[in-house]
C-alpha cells in the first residue's frame, strides 16, 4: 500500500495494519518516508486516534527500531517505573531504594530534564562524585549486587520513537492519548523487566488535564505492558501543585533522605508510600496491605535509608551521604524569604509557573545544552488549603545570583493564587488502575 | 506566533487570522515553513475546516503570492467559468461562442487534464493548428477584437496555490471543501472578470460525491466571489456517468460543434443552455427567461456556430472550421463495438472508469509529460435508465493500437451496470445557486 494511502486510511477512520505501520515508521526511519507524510498522518492520528491494537503494534515496531536492554542474567524479579513528569517529582529517589530493601530488582534507564520538569539524572548528579553513565555491563552488574542501580539513557532504545517524537514536537501532535502510550511504553517495553509501576499525573502543572484523560492514557499503557507480559499498575497522582515542599536538584535529594528518614513532607511521603506499595504488588506481593506494611517497615527500620546510602556509594557518591549530606551540598549564596501580600486561603499554587522559575534560576534547561546548578531551587511553605496572613513567609528562593532572585522572587508570589473563600486541599492519588 | 502556535491553534478548533495564515502560506512559500510543519496544518484543516473569514484571508493571500491577470482596457463585462471536472465536459467549448455571440467577453485562462479527466486546453488542441499558447498581450487583444479568447495557464498566477496543491497532493489532503474553494477561487480572482459562472460536479464520476458536499462547496466559492466584487454563481450537474456521449479529445470537439448546430446529445445541450443561461445573468441580463431565449436564439441563428468558427481561425485553427472538421481530423484506424451481454435497464455507467480507459487510449495523460493522440476515444450510447437487449452495442471504442482497444473493451463493458431493475436517469441539473 501506497504511503499515501496509508494517511488517507487513518484520515479516514479506519485502523491502519501492522504491515501498514510498519511501512510507515521504518520508512520514516530509514529516510524513505518523507517527514510532511509523516506529520499529516500523525495529525490524522490526533483526530483519530490508534485502537488497542494499531497501539500494540507500534509499540513493538518502535521498540524493534532500537537495542533492547536484556537484564534475563540478573536473579530476582525487577520492577521499572515511569512517571508522566511533574513538579518537585523525586518519588524515583525513594521508591527505588525502598523496592530493592525490600528484595526486587530496580534497574532503571532515567532521563535528564527539559522545560518546567526536573530529571532525575540532574537530582541525582547534584551529589558530589555520583556517576550516571554506567556502561550496561556496570549496570547489570550493580543491579545484581545491590537491587538497585540507575543510569542515564544511553543506549539507542526505541529509535523510531525519538526521531517520531522530535517531529511531533514541531507539528502539535505531541499531546494524542496513543502516541503518547506508545511511545512511553516503547522505551519501557526495551529494558527487560517483570513489572512496570506508571505514575500518571494529572492537573494544572502535568500534561494531563483532567482524570477522564489520564485514566484513558492509564489503560492504554496498562494494556500494552500487560499484552507484553509485563505485571503493570498505574498510579493517578496530583500535580495541580508542586510535589512536596522543595524543587530543585540538591535540594530535593535532601527532601528524598527526610522521607527516607520518615519526616518528609505529608503530600510527598504518602504518594511514595502508595507507589511503593504497588510496585511490590507488581513485583508479586499478593496483598496490598502486606505491601503497604512491608514499605512503612522498611523505612521504620532504617532498611530503606540504608540501601539509599548503599545506592549513592555504588554509584561514586559518598559513603554514609544521608547522614553528611550537609557536608557535601554546596549551599546557595542568596536565601530569600517570599512573602504574600494579603490573607487567605491558597487557592492554587502554579506547578508550572514554579518549574519555570526555577529553570531560569539554574536548577534546570532550556536548551538541552544549558548547564544545572545543583544548588538553586524554591521550599513551596503553602499548598492548597492552607491559611496564610499577610506578610507570612509563603516560599523560599535558593539562588546564586542576586537580581535573578529578585526577578523570580515577584513571579513566585505571582504564582500562588490566594482568597478569602476556603477550598479544600486535592487529593494526592485519585485512583489506582 | 510561532508556526507551531498557528498549527495548535487550528487543530484545537480555532481560526487563525490573517497574520498567521499570511506568516504560515507565505512562509511555506518562501521555504521559511517547512513542510511537515504545513502538512501538519493542512491535516488539521481537513478536520477543523476553515470558517469564511479564513477562506476569505487565505484566497486572498493566494492571489497576491502570484501574478494578476488585468483584463480592465478590454471595454465590455467579461464572464469567466470554471468546472469542477467531470468525463466528457465539453462545456467551454459551447457556452464560450455562445455568451461571446451574445456580446459579453469570453477570456479564460484553462488547464490541462490529468488523470481521468480531461482538459479544454487538450480538445482545443486536437485541432489542427490551434494555439494556446497566448501571451497576455495575444489573449487581451483577442478577446477584445473577438469576444472570445483561451489561452493555457502559463502565466503565474496564484504560485502559493500551487505549492500548496502538490503538498496536498501526497498528504491526502487534497479533498477538503475550505481548501478547494480557496485554491479554485485563487485562480479565478486572479484573472480580471466581471462574473464568475462555476460548475460544480457531483456523481460516481466527480470529485463530490453528494448535493450537499457540493452546495457547501457551490457556497463558499460563490462567497469568495462576491466578496471580491464578482457576479458569481453556480450550476450543480450532474456527473453520475459521463456527459453527453462522445469522450477523447477531436470526438468532444465534433461534439461540441453539433450541439452549437443544435443537434447535440439532449442531456449536455441541456447543461450547455442552462450554463450560458447562468453566465448571461451573471454578465447582467436581469430575466432567467430572457438569457434562456437568447442562449436558444443564438443557436438557432448560427451566431454561435460562427463565433466558434472564429474562435477556432483566430487562434490558428482552419477557417470555417465547424462545417470542414471532417476533412481536418484524422480519424481513429480502430473503431470497435461494444456490445452488452445481458439485457435490462442500465443502472450505471462508471465515468471515472471511461475517463481511465480513454486515457489508457492515449486521450489523456497519466503523467504531466504523456503525449496525447487527439483521435481516440469512446462513444456511450447508452445512458442511466436505457433499455438495453443482449448483443446490442453499448458503446464505440476509437483507437489506434488493435491489443489496447480489444484490451479496454473489457473493461468499458464492465463500466456499465445492466439488470432488470427499471430506473430513471438522473436529474442534468441539481440546482442552480
Amino acid at each position: 500500500m501506497r504511503i499515501y494511502d496509508i494517511i488517507m486510511k487513518k484520515r479516514n477512520g479506519f485502523p491502519n495494519t501492522r504491515e501498514e505501520l510498519d511501512s510507515l515508521i521504518m520508512g520514516f526511519v530509514e529516510g524513505i518516508v518523507p517527514d510532511y507524510q509523516m506529520a499529516a498522518w500523525l495529525m490524522a492520528v490526533y483526530f483519530n486516534h490508534l485502537n488497542a491494537e494499531e497501539r500494540f503494534h507500534l509499540t513493538e515496531i518502535m521498540i524493534e527500531s532500537g537495542d533492547r536492554i536484556d537484564l534475563s542474567s540478573i536473579k530476582g524479579r525487577k520492577i521499572d517505573k515511569h512517571s508522566t513528569g511533574g513538579v518537585g517529582d523525586k518519588v524515583t529517589l525513594v521508591v527505588g531504594p525502598i523496592v530493592a530493601a525490600a528484595g526486587l530488582v530496580f534497574a532503571k534507564l532515567s532521563g535528564r530534564g527539559l522545560g518546567h520538569t526536573g530529571g532525575t539524572i540532574d537530582k541525582l548528579e547534584s551529589i558530589p562524585g555520583f556517576v550516571t553513565s554506567l556502561d550496561i555491563e556496570q549496570f547489570k552488574r550493580q543491579a545484581e549486587r545491590i537491587g538497585i542501580a540507575l543510569a542515564g539513557q544511553t543506549a539507542q532504545v526505541a529509535v523510531a520513537d525519538k526521531k517520531l517524537y522530535a517531529l511531533r514536537d514541531l507539528t502539535a501532535t505531541v499531546d494524542e492519548i496513543s502516541l503518547i502510550a506508545s511511545s512511553i511504553m516503547s522505551k519501557k517495553l526495551a529494558v527487560d523487566s517483570d513489572g512496570i509501576l506508571l505514575d500518571v499525573k494529572i492537573g494544572t502543572g502535568a500534561f494531563m488535564k483532567d482524570l477522564d484523560g489520564a485514566k484513558t492514557l492509564a489503560r492504554a499503557m496498562i494494556d500494552l505492558g500487560r499484552k507484553n507480559g509485563r505485571a503493570t499498575k498505574a498510579v493517578i497522582s496530583d500535580m495541580n501543585q508542586p510535589l512536596g515542599v522543595s524543587v530543585g536538584n540538591s535540594l530535593e535529594v535532601v527532601e528524598a533522605i527526610d522521607t527516607l528518614k520518615g519526616r518528609g513532607p505529608q503530600d510527598f511521603s504518602s504518594l511514595c508510600r502508595i507507589i511503593a506499595g504497588q510496585m511490590l504488588v507488581a513485583g508479586g506481593m499478593k496483598s496490598e496491605a502486606d505491601a503497604l506494611r512491608t514499605v512503612d517497615r522498611l523505612i521504620l527500620s532504617g532498611e530503606a535509608l540504608r540501601k539509599f546510602d548503599e545506592f549513592v556509594y555504588a554509584q561514586g557518591g559518598p559513603e554514609g551521604f544521608s547522614a553528611s549530606y550537609a557536608v557535601h551540598f554546596k549551599e546557595a549564596e542568596i536565601v530569600e524569604e517570599v512573602r504574600t501580600s494579603v490573607s487567605g486561603y491558597v487557592q492554587s499554587v502554579d506547578a508550572e509557573s514554579i518549574g519555570l522559575i526555577c529553570m531560569r534560576l539554574g536548577a534546570g534547561r532550556e536548551r538541552k545544552e544549558d548547564v544545572i546548578d545543583p544548588s538553586v531551587g524554591i521550599r513551596i511553605l503553602k499548598r492548597i488549603g492552607d491559611r496564610v496572613e499577610k506578610d507570612e513567609v509563603i516560599a523560599v528562593i535558593y539562588a546564586n545570583d542576586k537580581r535573578n532572585a529578585d526577578n523570580e522572587a515577584k513571579k513566585l508570589v505571582d504564582s500562588f493564587v490566594i482568597s478569602e473563600q476556603k477550598t479544600s486541599p486535592p487529593p494526592i492519588v485519585y485512583e489506582v488502575i
